[in-house]
């Protein structure tokens, strides 16, 4: 398993991030020497996943502090980095009551120790030889270590009830066959990437059990904003009878935010999808409640009606 | 419009094909001198399209006899060079009763017709301000001049019913976002590119009205093998109370495969997905009839039941 402070971590001076653009090809360093410089890394998905840019908004404060930053403005620069995970403004809110290194170190701690609650509650859900599809990297590298639904896999796979994974590519930034694939490889479990658009024929095969994802913003009622493309498998999941699985800890979850229509939804640059036509970019997309069959918290299993289930997922002072 | 000569034609010695893999960036022509030569463009994509391969195979056979190849042999390495498209089988069919040059461009002029006749058929199917989706390549590349469903685009464009096509880019080898963009472009058609992923939330979002595509092999029985994601989107149209339209030319009808788990789906190079950890690259999947609105042929629009219906699906002598 990556060690968490391999994927981000906090030095005397700067924040240090294994840059996830790079990966698998390369394993380089990427190091930031101010507010700024970590906002501009989160921006630029050097770091990327709703929980491990919280931990680098945390580190990224926590770096403000030490040099004598205005805080003020520190705070703005790496809350607006990126708009639609809420675990940046979660651990900013978190921050600013104590912007020491320890704090921030422990908000990591915490995020790590949260997937691996998760995990346990998400195997039980799983029925032994599980061929389970999942999307984008919902990893140790998008949590700051263990990871959410990847996390889920690893349990289940320690305990026997994984037989296989399959990992949408995930376009266009290719999350889950230059990530997920990675850690998956690194823990020994069987894997195949596929196209994003071969998940339904899967499906109709007969050849996946379940679809677990992680999330970047868990609306009061259960409505989940995920990696664009989320959306489409939880339609497919339902169309074929399949359980659809939210995992993500309890700093995912917004109480603040009613429903999913009220979540704001990062359009990126075309250019990431084609350099020569028009192009329209959206990076997450909303999955109605309706169609999710558990979001797993620290908590536990929160079962529909989300609006009910989700209200003990809070983070634990 | 790109002239069907500029896409595939028959000289005296040899067979020219304006290179797909290399499109939109390079205008670049392949010359094959042998049936060998001409399947081998088939397999590797340099011409691809169901009625185009169909073209082109008629093609390489009329060059196998005019320049005293074994014609079985001619045939069969033809036949072999893909598996899914029925064109391609139908072509050589026909071309072994007369193996003409003149035959073989009288297969390539008749397709285009038939295209021609399918857009009149299909945009009488779409109401004003149509906003469509497009899957994968099904223009004059795929067919050897005006396209089938974007054929069907082009005349609906020229009608004044269409507003807007969305073009999913199609991976893995982005067919879309190369082909069917390039020659929207082309004709002057307001377009966007998306990532596959990112048609459920259009949908979602009320920004779709219909969907079209291609496809390879329709079985008797209505059901339609067509460029992987194809069926992918046919469950979210259906999910989303959207019409879902297959356009094709009668030779594209197997009506000897009964039902779609009969047809053979091609298997590609997982490399085509990911350089470095295993893949599956099924290169079509198989929509059901049930959640097809309409298939639109030469012949009209055939609505269901398609057994019934597609009895007149065939290509007139």
């Amino acid at each position: 398993m990556l060690q968490p402070e391999r994927i981000l971590r906090l030095e005397d001076d700067r924040v240090v991030f294994l840059d996830q653009r790079k990966l698998p090809t390369e394993e380089v360093d990427v190091e930031c020497r101010s507010a700024a410089d970590v906002a501009e890394a989160i921006r630029t998905m050097v770091v990327r996943g709703a929980p491990a840019i919280g931990i680098a908004a945390a580190y990224g404060y926590a770096l403000a502090a030490a040099r004598g930053e205005d805080l003020t403005a520190a705070e703005q620069v790496l809350r607006d980095s990126r708009p639609t995970a809420v675990n940046l403004g979660w651990a900013l809110d978190e921050m600013r009551a104590d912007p020491s290194a320890e704090h921030a170190r422990s908000i990591h701690r915490d995020e790590v120790e949260r997937c691996r609650a998760m995990a346990a509650h998400s195997a039980a859900l799983l029925a032994p030889g599980t061929r389970a599809l999942t999307h984008c990297n919902a990893g140790g590298l998008a949590t700051g270590g263990y990871g959410s639904a990847v996390g889920a896999l690893l349990s289940a796979w320690e305990e026997g009830l994984l037989a296989h994974v399959w990992v949408d590519e995930t376009r266009p930034l290719l999350q889950g066959a230059r990530l997920t694939a990675w850690e998956l490889e690194t823990a020994g479990i069987p894997h195949t990437v596929i196209a994003d658009s071969a998940a339904a024929s899967l499906m109709a095969a007969g050849e996946v059990d379940a679809v677990l994802t992680g999330a970047d913003r868990i609306a009061a009622n259960g409505d989940t904003a995920n990696k664009i493309g989320t959306y489409s498998l939880a339609v497919l999941a339902r169309h074929h009878d399949l359980p659809f699985y939210v995992v993500a800890p309890s700093s995912t979850v917004d109480h603040r935010t009613k429903r999913g229509s009220d979540i704001p939804i990062e359009q990126r640059d075309p250019a990431e999808i084609t350099g020569r036509f028009a192009a329209r970019n959206p990076a997450f997309d909303v999955t109605p409640a309706a169609l999710i069959t558990a979001i797993v918290t620290e908590h536990g299993v929160h079962e529909p009606p989300f609006a009910k289930s989700l209200a003990r997922a809070v983070v634990a002072a």
